[in-house]
C-alpha cells in the first residue's frame, strides 16, 4: 500500500476496521491494554498498582495530578511506531507536542525497558511500577509534564505551539531518522505550530530526514472544543494539502482499536522512503508532498463513559483527572476500579508484575527502543565544531585604536563561510534567519552553501537549493524551533535575527532556558551546543525603519533566566565579535546573545588585545584614559558598538576641553561581568569589580540597551546608586542616527554632559555642559534639516 | 457577479483583462498612476516634486527613504477601496499589513484630502506635496513606516505578523463595517498570521462586520523568495479553502492594470454581503466561507525593468529604494525621471498642482474617505464602560484580616457577568482568552454571555453560541490581535490569561505600547481603553503542571516600556481586585498588568479599606505590624497575593517567637509606585517612599516576579542596597505548593529568617532562624512525602 507522494494522487479516507473480539486482538493491542493501563496507574495509585486486591482508598495517591485526555491517543500512535520499528529497523525519534500526556510516554518507556536501563529501580516488575507511579508527579520525581529526565524526549509539551518546528530542526541533516511528531489540536491552534506546517518546503530529501506529523484531533482543550475538530474531512485535507502535504484521515472515535493507526504509520513510513528514494536516485522532485496522518480519537478514549450523570469520555471532563473525587466518593471508586479492570491487567503482567511476552515483543529492543534513540540525548552524538582559526580573518588595526574601518557581522562572515566549507562533509552546522541574513551583511556565507528551499522559485531567485544550509524564513518561531532540534540532537548553529523582533520568541527562549536548567540536573544528559543568537540591525541603527524596529529588550528577558544558562556579550569592534563567536560556537549547555552591529565603524581592539579583553569580560581601555586610568575621578563605561563609540567620543571632547579631568574608560563586553559573583558565574570578583569601578567612583555608564538591564545586575555591589545608566528609553522615530541618540539622552555630549554633572570640584565643569548642550541642540537641529549625519570625527586622540 | 459563498460552488481562476491602450484608461487607473506617482515622489523628491523641470540631483532627497516594492499593490487595493465606497457607500477600514509601503497609503490620503483635513499645509497643491514629501521620513514629520500619526490607521505593520487579528478585532461588534485587510506574502510566513487565518470561524455574520483580506503576493521579502509565492494557485486555493475561505486569486504580474482587483473587491463585496443578508434573515450557516483574495504582482510593479543590469522590477530589488545611487549616477537618474514621467505628471496635477478632477472623482468624500473612518481613529466612537458598583460583590470580612475565604477572580467573574450584561444592547465588552476560562474560575461570565463560535461543534461543547462575547482560541497571539483591533476601534475588553504563557505576546505588547506611546504624541487622537490583562493561574500555584507554567517574565517585559504606558499591579485579595479592574476598566491610553490568583485564599481588606489602599499604591498594613507600624527596626514588603500570606505569616511568625522585635508591614499593590516619581507617574513621592519605608532601615521585600523587577524600579531611591528582595528564581518543578516557595527562598519561614539576618541587635535571632531553618526542612520533607499541603495556618492573630 504504497503512499503516493504527488498532490494529483487520488486519495481515500481511511476506514478504520471494526473493533476486534476479545480472543483476535493482536499482540500490539495487548501492548496498548498495557500502556494504557500504566498511564491511568501512575495517575491514580500509589500502591496496589496492578490491581491484585480490590481498590481501596488507601491505595490511591492522596493528590492526584497529571492529564489522561491524550494519554490513549499518543499510546496509539508510540505502540505504531513500535511496531514499524520492528518491522522495518526504522531510526524513530518522537516528539510529543501535549507534553502533559506524559503518563503514556513513561508507560512505553517502562514497557520497553528504557526506564529501567536509566534506572534499576524502574525495574519492570511490580516494584517497579510502584516505584515508577511514586516518582510521577513527586516532587523529586518526574514531573507532571515531559521534562528532560525523560529519556528519548527533545521537548517539555508545557507552553505550546513548538513541537512541529522542533521535529524539523531534528530531522535536518539526518538523512535516515524519521521524527514522528505528536501535534495536540489545542496546540494546533498556535500561530508557531499554524506557521511550522511550511517548514517540508525546506526539508531536503536527499539530505535530511523525514518528520511524521500525527494531528491528534480528540475534540477539546481545558473546557472548550478545538478549532481543528470542527473543521470537517475535506477541510482538515484542503489545508493541509494546501500546506504541501499529503494527508490521511484516520478516525477512531468509534472503534477504540488502534490497529488503523499502525496501518496509517506503515503506509506513511512506504511513502516517505518513495519520495527518499526517488529523490536520492535522482530524480528532481518538484513539490513533494509528504505523508501526514491525522488522527481523530475521542479525549480519554478508554475512560469510563459516565459517571455520576456526567459524560467523561469523550469530552473535556477527561481532559485532566477524569475522576476527581475517587478518595471520597465511593462511586467514582468503584467506577476507576471497573475502568482500571476493563484493560485485563491480570492478562498483561505475569506474577512479579513483569509485562507478558506479548507485551514485550511488541517493543523494539536496543537502541532503537523510542526512549533509547541517542539523538534523544543529542549532547552524546555532538562533535565539537571544526572551527578555523581566527587570525586569517582578524582586522588589522595598524595605527592603533581606531585607524581601522570594518563592518563587524561582514568580518565575521567570512570566518562562518570557513565554519560552513569546513562542515560540509559532516553537514552538522546551519544558520537560521528570517530572511535577514544579506540585510545583516552575513550573505558571504552564501558563497560556501546556499538558502535552503525544495519549492520551486522563480528565475531570479538567488542561491536557493535543496540542500542548503541556511534557512531563511520570516518567521522567528520557525527559525528558533529548527534550531532547537538541531541542537538537542546534537548539531551546531547559530541563528542571526533584527534585533527589535527576536522578541517574538521570548516564550520560547523562556521554554529552552528552563529546558536546559532542567537539563543539567540530568546526570546522564551530554550537554548540548549552545543556542547562539546573533542579535544585529540594532535599534540604534534602525534610525530609517523607525521605532517599531528599535528594542533591546530581548537581554532583559534573558536576564531573568537562570544565570547558569545565560550570557550576554557585546563586542564592541570586529576582533572582539570574531573572539566572543569563537567562544560561544564552542560553548554547551547556554544561551547566549551576541549584540554586533553591521554598519562599517572604527576597530578598536588588535585580535590579542580582543582576546584578553574577553577573558576579563570587561577592562580598563587606558589608551583612553587619562593617565592610563590611573586614580580617576570618574569612570566612563560601556557596553555594545555604538555605545563604545560615544563614549570614546565624550572621553576625547573632555580630554580636549577639560584636560585636567581624571577619566577612566571601561568597555564590558561581558555584560553578566558586572553581576555579583554569587548571582552569576560570569561575575566579576569584588577585588575585580573594584579595580575597574572603585567602590566610591561616579561612573556613568552608556549601555546599549535598556538601562535597567544594568541596574539589576549592579543590585549587590558597592553603592550601586552612583552608576548613572544611560541607554535606550523608548524614544524613538525615523530620524538621524545622531538626533535618535540625542533623543534618549545617550549622545556623545549627553554623556559627557552627564560625566561634567559628576565631576565634582571642577568649577568649569558648568560651563562647558552648557556650552555641549547648545551644540547638541545645534547639531540635532542642523541634520533634522538636512536629514545626513555627517562624519563628526574623523580623527581619534588617545591618551593625555 | 456574486460571489458564492459554500465551499462546493464552483470557482475560476480570476482572468485578469489585458492592459488596456492609454486613451480608454478610467478614472481609477488615472487615479493609480497619481497615486503610484506620489508614492515615489515621496521617496526620491524634495523639490521639482511634480517634475515642471526636468529632474536634477538637487531635487532629490539628500538620503533617501522607504519602501517601494509594496506600494504599487497597495494602491491597487486602495484604489479598488475607494470605488466601492463611492459605488455602494460603503464603511471600510483598511489595515495594512505591510506598513513599510507607507508611502502608497499617503498618496491615498493626500488625494483624498485626508491629509489636508488634519494639517492645511498638506494641502493639494504643489506645496502641499512638497511639505509631504519633505515630512515622509524627516525626523519632526512622518516615520517611514505606517504609525499613528497616519490618519485611519490602526497599526504600524513594522513588525510583521499582527494585521489579520488586529483587523478582525476591529471587524467584532460592528455589523455595517468592512475590514480590508492587506497581508504582505512575508508576513504570511510568520505564525501569528497562519494562525489568525482561523479567525473567521469565530465571525459571526449577524453581530459583526466583515474582514476582507488580500494577501498580496508580490514574490519577494528583503533579499529571498517567498514561500506563499512558490505555491501553485492550486495550492493556495487548497490552503484558504481549507481555512474555511472562498478565495479568487487576481493574478496582475503580466498586467499592470488593477481593475481586475477593483472587479474582485466589489464581487467579494457583493459576496459578503449575500452572507450577511442571509445570515441576518434568520438563515443558519454552516461553516460560512467569506471570499479573500490573493493578489499575485511584480514587486515595486512600475518601477524600471533593468537599470545598470540590474533587473529590478519583480524582484527583491524593488524592496526598499529600487536606484539607491542616483545621487551619483547619470544613468540611474535619467532612469528615475522616465519612470517618475511614465505616471504622466503633467495629466495628473493642474498648474497649481492639485490634482485632476478624474482623480479626485475617483476618491470617496467625507467620513467615507478611508483616512476619515472614525473607527481609524476610535477614541472618537469610546463611549466609557458602564461599570457596575462594586458594592454588592465585595467580600465580606466580618471579623478582621484574614477571615474570610474567596477566590479572587471568582468574585471578579460575577461582577464582569453585570458588565457583560449591561454591555449587550452596546456590545462593546469582549474578554479573549486562550481557552482558560474555566481553568481561570472566570467562567462565570458564561451567565451573561456565551463563547462566540461560528462553525459547528459537537454536541457535548458547552455554552457555544456565535454571538457570545467570550473569544477563546489556545493562541496567544490572536487573542492579542482581537483585542487590539477591538479596543483600537473604540471598545473595551479584558485578556485574562496564564501568567506563564503571556511572554507568548511579549513582542506584540512591545510594539502596542511602542503605539500608544507614539498615539500620545498625535494631538488630533483620541485616547482607547487601555489594554488590560488579567495574569492568573499564577506561577506560584504552577507546582502541578510544573516548570514550564511558572514564570513571571511578563511583568519585566512591560516595564522595559515607556512609563507614561504602563502599569502592573498585584491586588493581594478578591476586594483589591474589584477596586483594581474598576480603575484599569476605565482607564485610557495604557497597558495594565494586573496579576490575581484564582484559589480561595484568605482576604485581608474590606471593600473601602481596599479603596485606600489602591489610591495610595502601597501602604502600611498597621494591623499586622508591631505597634501599628510605628518606629520599626525592619520593614517586611510584599507584593502579589501568595507574597502576602508569606509575609504575613512570616510576620506572625516573628511576633509570636521574638515579640519584641519591631516590625512593619507593608504591602504593595501599585508595583510602579516604587519607582522614583521622575521615572514613573505612579512613583511616590520621597516623602511617601520614606513614610513606608524609611531612609535606611532594612527591608525584605517579597515580590511575586522576579527580583530584578523590584530593584530595577528601586534605583533612585535612597540606599536600595537595603532592599532585600527576594522573589522568582527559576526554582521548580511539579512538587507541593510549600516546596516551591521554599525552593525559590520565599516561604515564610525564609522571609522570616532573612529578617532574622537583618535584625542588629538580637542576639536571639541566630537561634531563631536556625530553628525556622530547621522546621522549614522538615517540613519540606514531609510535605515531599505526603503531596499534600497543610492548610498550615488557620488562624491569624495581628497586632502586638
Amino acid at each position: 500500500m504504497p503512499w503516493r507522494p504527488t498532490s494529483s494522487a487520488p486519495r481515500r479516507r481511511w476506514r478504520p476496521t471494526r473493533w476486534a473480539p476479545r480472543r483476535s486482538r493482536t499482540m500490539t493491542r495487548t501492548y496498548r491494554r498495557a500502556a494504557d493501563y500504566v498511564a491511568a496507574a501512575l495517575i491514580f495509585l500509589k500502591d496496589n498498582v496492578l490491581l491484585r486486591e480490590p481498590l481501596r482508598p488507601e491505595h490511591l495517591k492522596p493528590r492526584l495530578l497529571g492529564h489522561w485526555g491524550s494519554c490513549p491517543g499518543i499510546t496509539m500512535v508510540y505502540s505504531a511506531l513500535n511496531t514499524l520499528i520492528r518491522e522495518r529497523d526504522a531510526d524513530v525519534l518522537l516528539v510529543t507536542g501535549p507534553g502533559h500526556g506524559a503518563p503514556a510516554n513513561h508507560a512505553g518507556l517502562w514497557l520497553e525497558g528504557t526506564h529501567e536501563h536509566y534506572d534499576p529501580a524502574l525495574a519492570r516488575t511490580e516494584a517497579g511500577l510502584t516505584e515508577l507511579a511514586r516518582r510521577y508527579c513527586a516532587p523529586d520525581g518526574f514531573p507532571s509534564h515531559l521534562s528532560p529526565a525523560v529519556p528519548g524526549t527533545l521537548h517539555e509539551g508545557g507552553e505550546l505551539g513548538y513541537a512541529l518546528a522542533t521535529a524539523f530542526g531534528a530531522a535536518l541533516d539526518a538523512p535516515d531518522r524519521l521524527v514522528a511528531c505528536i501535534v495536540g489540536d489545542g496546540e494546533a491552534e498556535t500561530g508557531p505550530t499554524a506557521g511550522a506546517w511550511h517548514s517540508s518546503k525546506y526539508l531536503d530529501p536527499v539530505t535530511c530526514g523525514a518528520v511524521l506529523p500525527v494531528l491528534h484531533l480528540n475534540g477539546y482543550k481545558i473546557s472548550s472544543p478545538t478549532v481543528f475538530a470542527s473543521m470537517s474531512d475535506d477541510e482538515l485535507l484542503s489545508l493541509f494539502r494546501g500546506y504541501g502535504w499529503d494527508p490521511r484521515i484516520v478516525d477512531v472515535t468509534d472503534d477504540p482499536d488502534g490497529e488503523p493507526v499502525a496501518a496509517a504509520v506503515r503506509a506513511a513510513h512506504t511513502g516517505i522512503r518513495d519520495i527518499q528514494g526517488r529523490a536520492r536516485t535522482g530524480r528532481v522532485l518538484e513539490r513533494p508532498a509528504w505523508p501526514m496522518i491525522v488522527l481523530r480519537s475521542l479525549k480519554g478514549q478508554g475512560a469510563p463513559a459516565e459517571v455520576g450523570g456526567k459524560r467523561i469520555e469523550g469530552t473535556f471532563h477527561a481532559h485532566q483527572v477524569p475522576l476527581d473525587r475517587v478518595h471520597d466518593d465511593p462511586e467514582q471508586l468503584a467506577a476507576l476500579e471497573t475502568w482500571l479492570r476493563s484493560y485485563g491487567p491480570e492478562e498483561l503482567f505475569d506474577d512479579e508484575g513483569r509485562p507478558v511476552a506479548e507485551v514485550l515483543d511488541a517493543c523494539p529492543s536496543g537502541g532503537r527502543r523510542i526512549g533509547m534513540q541517542a539523538a534523544g540525548d543529542g549532547g552524546r552524538l555532538r562533535r565539537p565544531l571544526d572551527l578555523p582559526p581566527l587570525e586569517p580573518y582578524a582586522v588589522d588595526v595598524p595605527a592603533g585604536p581606531g585607524s581601522a574601518q570594518a563592518s563587524p557581522t561582514e568580518v565575521l562572515a567570512d570566518w562562518l563561510t570557513e565554519i560552513m566549507r569546513r562542515t560540509a562533509p559532516a553537514r552538522d552546522f546551519r544558520i537560521m534567519s528570517p530572511d535577514e541574513l544579506a540585510s545583516n551583511k552575513l550573505d558571504g556565507v552564501l558563497r560556501a552553501t546556499g538558502r535552503g528551499y525544495v519549492w520551486p522559485v522563480e528565475e531570479y531567485a538567488e542561491h536557493l537549493t535543496p540542500d542548503g544550509r541556511v534557512l531563511e524564513i520570516l518567521s522567528e518561531h520557525n527559525c528558533q524551533g529548527w534550531l532547537q532540534g538541531y541542537l538537542q540532537t546534537g548539531r551546531h548553529g547559530l541563528f542571526p535575527t533584527y534585533e527589535a523582533f527576536a522578541s517574538v520568541v521570548d516564550s520560547m527562549l523562556n521554554q529552552y532556558a528552563k529546558w536546559l536548567k532542567m537539563s543539567r540536573e540530568v546526570p546522564w544528559r551530554a550537554p548540548v551546543s549552545s543556542l547562539n543568537y546573533l542579535l544585529t540591525s540594532e535599534g540604534w541603527r534602525q534610525e530609517h525603519n523607525g521605532y517599531s524596529h528599535q528594542g533591546p529588550g530581548f537581554i532583559n528577558n534573558l536576564l531573568t533566566k537562570k544565570s547558569t544558562v545565560t550570557g550576554v556579550f557585546l563586542p564592541p569592534d570586529a576582533n572582539t565579535l570574531l573572539v566572543t563567536m569563537e567562544r560561544v560556537l564552542a560553548d554547551t549547555g547556554r544561551i547566549n546573545l551576541v549584540v554586533a552591529g553591521k554598519h562599517p565603524a572604527a576597530q578598536w581592539l588588535t585580535l590579542d588585545e580582543a582576546r584578553a579583553h574577553c577573558d576579563a569580560g570587561a577592562s580598563v581601555w587606558r589608551w583612553a584614559s587619562t593617565d592610563d586610568g590611573e586614580d580617576p575621578e570618574l569612570v566612563l563605561a560601556c557596553a555594545g558598538g555604538i555605545p563604545t563609540v560615544e563614549t570614546l567620543a565624550a572621553a576625547q571632547l573632555l580630554r580636549r576641553d577639560l584636560p585636567q579631568a581624571r577619566i577612566r574608560v571601561v568597555n564590558i563586553v561581558d555584560l553578566c561581568a558586572l553581576a555579583p559573583p554569587d548571582r552569576h558565574p560570569h561575575g566579576l570578583t569584588d577585588a575585580g569589580f573594584e579595580a575597574l569601578f572603585g567602590t566610591e567612583l561616579p561612573v556613568v555608564v552608556d549601555f546599549h540597551g535598556y538601562p535597567s538591564a544594568v541596574h539589576q545586575l549592579l543590585h549587590g555591589r558597592p553603592h550601586p546608586g552612583r552608576f548613572h545608566v544611560r541607554g535606550y528609553v523608548e524614544e524613538g522615530t525615523t530620524t538621524t542616527p545622531y538626533d535618535l541618540l540625542a533623543s534618549n539622552g545617550v549622545s556623545r555630549h549627553d554623556l559627557a554632559i552627564t560625566a561634567l554633572r559628576h565631576l565634582r570640584g571642577r568649577p568649569a565643569a558648568g560651563e562647558l555642559a552648557a556650552r555641549y548642550e547648545l551644540h547638541r541642540d545645534r547639531l540635532r537641529e542642523e541634520l533634522r534639516r538636512t536629514g545626513v549625519d555627517p562624519a563628526e570625527i574623523t580623527e581619534w586622540t588617545w591618551g593625555s
